[in-house]
């Protein structure tokens, strides 16, 4: 798979995303930055309440209030594509990787190569909101077979703000481990994926084998975080779109939760 | 102190506060309800480009990425003051106590007396808005001796949703223990404004010993919380305005994170 063919076959979901009907249009910019001109435009289809209201839901949601939550509220989904695709989203990436690119830039490491800074894959590094877009943006409920097809195409764009902290945390010096809760048998199309969208040089990629499938995601990543340290590493930062991600127990140093109101993994 | 004279005196803070300068106009309401007739002028004051770097900030606030952080931006003084007063902050603080309410009702009770459940004082059960309104919000560095003077005076409005969340939890048959911050020479003011406030029926209140007072509050609050689960207590629900209130060990079944981007406690 090409560049160009992702771009193409990117491009298009910023029309209108089908697997079945493709559509030869190339936009410009990938879906991600494509803002709206005008910042007020993007929720003028939106009532003033509601937008208060979802603004709330979508706090509770970052803040793990909803614990665990199925789906975006009806009234919503509006409010979280204009999110999704406004500067809202893009600009809330950049501030969480600039907060942690500030902070990875003050440790100390130890140079001994076992500092480690977790990145977890899905909305954190990659980027399933092509597929989301055709999917009411997490109103429709989570459709696995749906899902896997998507990402068996491993043409997920990098969140680029991400790809900026995951260079500068390399070029900083840590070990970089990718700790996912996709399944071993999605390990070469990851990689695929991963490669095609600009990343390299990780030094792990964790996914859940086979006896680890029926696990709740945060034992599953507290688990492997938990072997890590029992080989002598040290995490002293993780990234991830998910509260699974990051709590549990053998918790990073400090942890950056990107946001994500599209879905919730318990 | 009366009812009446507690009202009074409140109402003084919509205006200006001053604690020397008393001035007798009464408002018709409390200042954590005066919200703007047109929710859209909230925000007149603020740039487009700042309303949404500000919304960002306060995201990344609330979703713990800044820990620890010091003071509010200075470009996001007018922000957090519109929030603060405008319907934000109030839905805001409905959502949470509606969610812990729902998982409040939803939690079958043991019924031994030990079903327990957290509150937090300041910015939990009591609002210090009024203070904060007099030192820009959050940006001015917290100063300990004015901070002391109003608490001492005992006249923090109650934050109406927790009440509410704070009757419901009581008639359900939990044990409400408050875990609060404050040091032990502030009990007496602390039960004043409490009661004066309309909260009744706590089991216990914690407030920090001479010997606690150098520590970081998330330890201090995991101590207490590990004692009361040696007492035998199961800890159902815990309610806070802080990370260091929920996080740490000895966790809750659930934690309920309320809305405070004025200031963070680590």
């Amino acid at each position: 798979m090409t560049s160009l063919q992702i771009f193409l076959i990117l491009s298009l979901f910023s029309v209108s995303f089908s697997l079945e009907n493709v559509d030869n249009r190339v936009l410009p910019r990938p879906l991600i930055i494509e803002y709206s001109e005008n910042i007020e435009s993007q929720f003028k289809k939106i009532d003033d309440e509601v937008k208060l209201r979802c603004t709330s839901w979508r706090f509770a949601a970052e803040a793990n209030n909803l614990n665990p939550w199925k789906s975006i509220p009806r009234e919503c989904v509006e409010y979280v594509k204009d999110y999704m695709l406004g500067k809202g989203y893009a600009i809330d990436l950049e501030t969480v990787s600039k907060e942690a690119g500030d902070y990875a830039k003050s440790v100390e490491l130890n140079g001994d190569g076992k500092d480690v800074w977790i990145f977890d894959i899905d909305e954190t590094l990659l980027s399933n909101l092509p597929y989301y877009a055709a999917h009411e943006y997490g109103y429709e409920l989570f459709n696995h077979a749906e899902f896997d097809k998507w990402v068996e195409m491993a043409m997920a764009p990098a969140i680029e703000p991400s790809l900026k902290l995951y260079e500068e945390v390399l070029n900083l010096g840590f070990k970089v481990i990718l700790l996912t809760g996709r399944s071993e048998s999605h390990r070469s199309v990851t990689i695929d994926n991963l490669i095609n969208a600009g990343f390299r040089n990780w030094h792990d990629l964790i996914l859940r084998g086979p006896d680890e499938r029926m696990k709740l995601a945060a034992t599953y990543k507290s688990e492997k975080r938990s072997e890590m340290e029992k080989e002598g590493y040290r995490i002293l930062g993780n990234s991830g779109d998910q509260w699974s991600d990051l709590l549990g127990y053998s918790w990073s140093v400090r942890s950056f939760k990107l946001p994500n109101p599209m879905y919730y993994i318990p």
